[in-house]
């Protein structure tokens, strides 16, 4: 059986763009499934009055200036510091669990951080979730109305319980079992755990 | 000119056993000048209401967990959870800037977090800090009066101020000039920086 890796993340989170960015083909080269599982981090993060960076300006500046010199490793562009906070309603997020759901979720996920990192077009902000849709082929209209749907947000709602119960509490987070890696710069310890403990 | 690296540290961060064990050695190979800087990311953290662990079980419990694991890639002994929080009064920071001084730090600083993660006492609690000293063949009673004088203190606040004039809110940074690196993941990016920045 291969060695499968669930990785959960929330777009919003900062970090997350290097993971989302790279992940498949970290995967893919170490023989890796993976599970794309957006979940509402913000969340469990209120729950737990975990807030790392609101009114927080110094390592906010640190954040930025460090995901800079780490997308430059990984070859990701970074051609300033995009905005910031994003997704008021979550529904960039929503979406996600829709494509999740249909197989094009990691188009979907890249296509939305290309559109923050690269174009400052924040998630969830104004018409860019459209927008970023419209450019994938989807029907925009339709996607967004399913993504406000009962029963999505009740997978979303249920996906950021499997979350909570497994103890996760940042994004980018990526779990074998219930083995919890936090962070793009955990991203190889996890591989080698999965790769160590795959049946 | 050897690359230069300054290691702003505090005994009483838990990642930055890492560090402490093993900076040393990743230097030495790569041909890098160290300084260490004990400084008072206590009193940095508290100005920045930066408090990324009290009150937070299930990121806590993550902590020890992946230290646990990062200890072990490293070959370095994790017997157990260590006792927290520790160094009430920074006695156990203030004899670093004496050994500092006196050209004993990375002994006094590595003996401090072996007894701390290995036997379980805690820095700076009872008679640790003494015990520590003794240990290294040194007069504990002198040393630590002379961590408690107004100029040892007034050393450990300086190294502070300096720390925070640079942004530094955590423990370890790896600072190459103003260029900060926050973590012990984050010790081969500084490594790397500094070589390719030094004169």
């Amino acid at each position: 059986m291969a060695a499968q890796l669930d990785f959960f993340y929330f777009i919003g989170s900062t970090y997350t763009y290097l993971s989302v960015m790279r992940i498949e083909a970290v995967a893919a080269a170490s023989g890796i499934e993976l599970r794309w599982r957006p979940f509402s981090v913000r969340t469990i993060m209120n729950e737990q009055n975990n807030v790392p960076f609101r009114d927080k300006p110094v390592k906010t500046r640190y954040m930025w200036r460090d995901i800079e010199r780490r997308a430059r490793r990984c070859g990701l562009p970074f051609p300033r510091v995009p905005g910031y906070p994003v997704d008021p309603d979550e529904l960039a997020n929503r979406v996600a669990v829709v494509a999740c759901e249909q197989g094009w979720c990691p188009q979907y996920t890249r296509a939305t951080y290309r559109a923050w990192f690269e174009h400052d077009l924040l998630p969830g902000v104004g018409d860019n979730v459209q927008r970023v849709l419209t450019g994938l082929g989807k029907d925009a209209e339709a996607i967004v109305a399913l993504a406000d749907s009962a029963e999505i947000r009740g997978r979303y709602d249920a996906e950021t319980d499997v979350a909570r119960r497994l103890g996760i509490f940042g994004s980018p987070t990526f779990a074998c079992g219930s083995e919890l890696f936090w962070g793009d710069d955990r991203l190889e310890d996890a591989i080698e755990w999965s790769q160590e403990h795959s049946a």
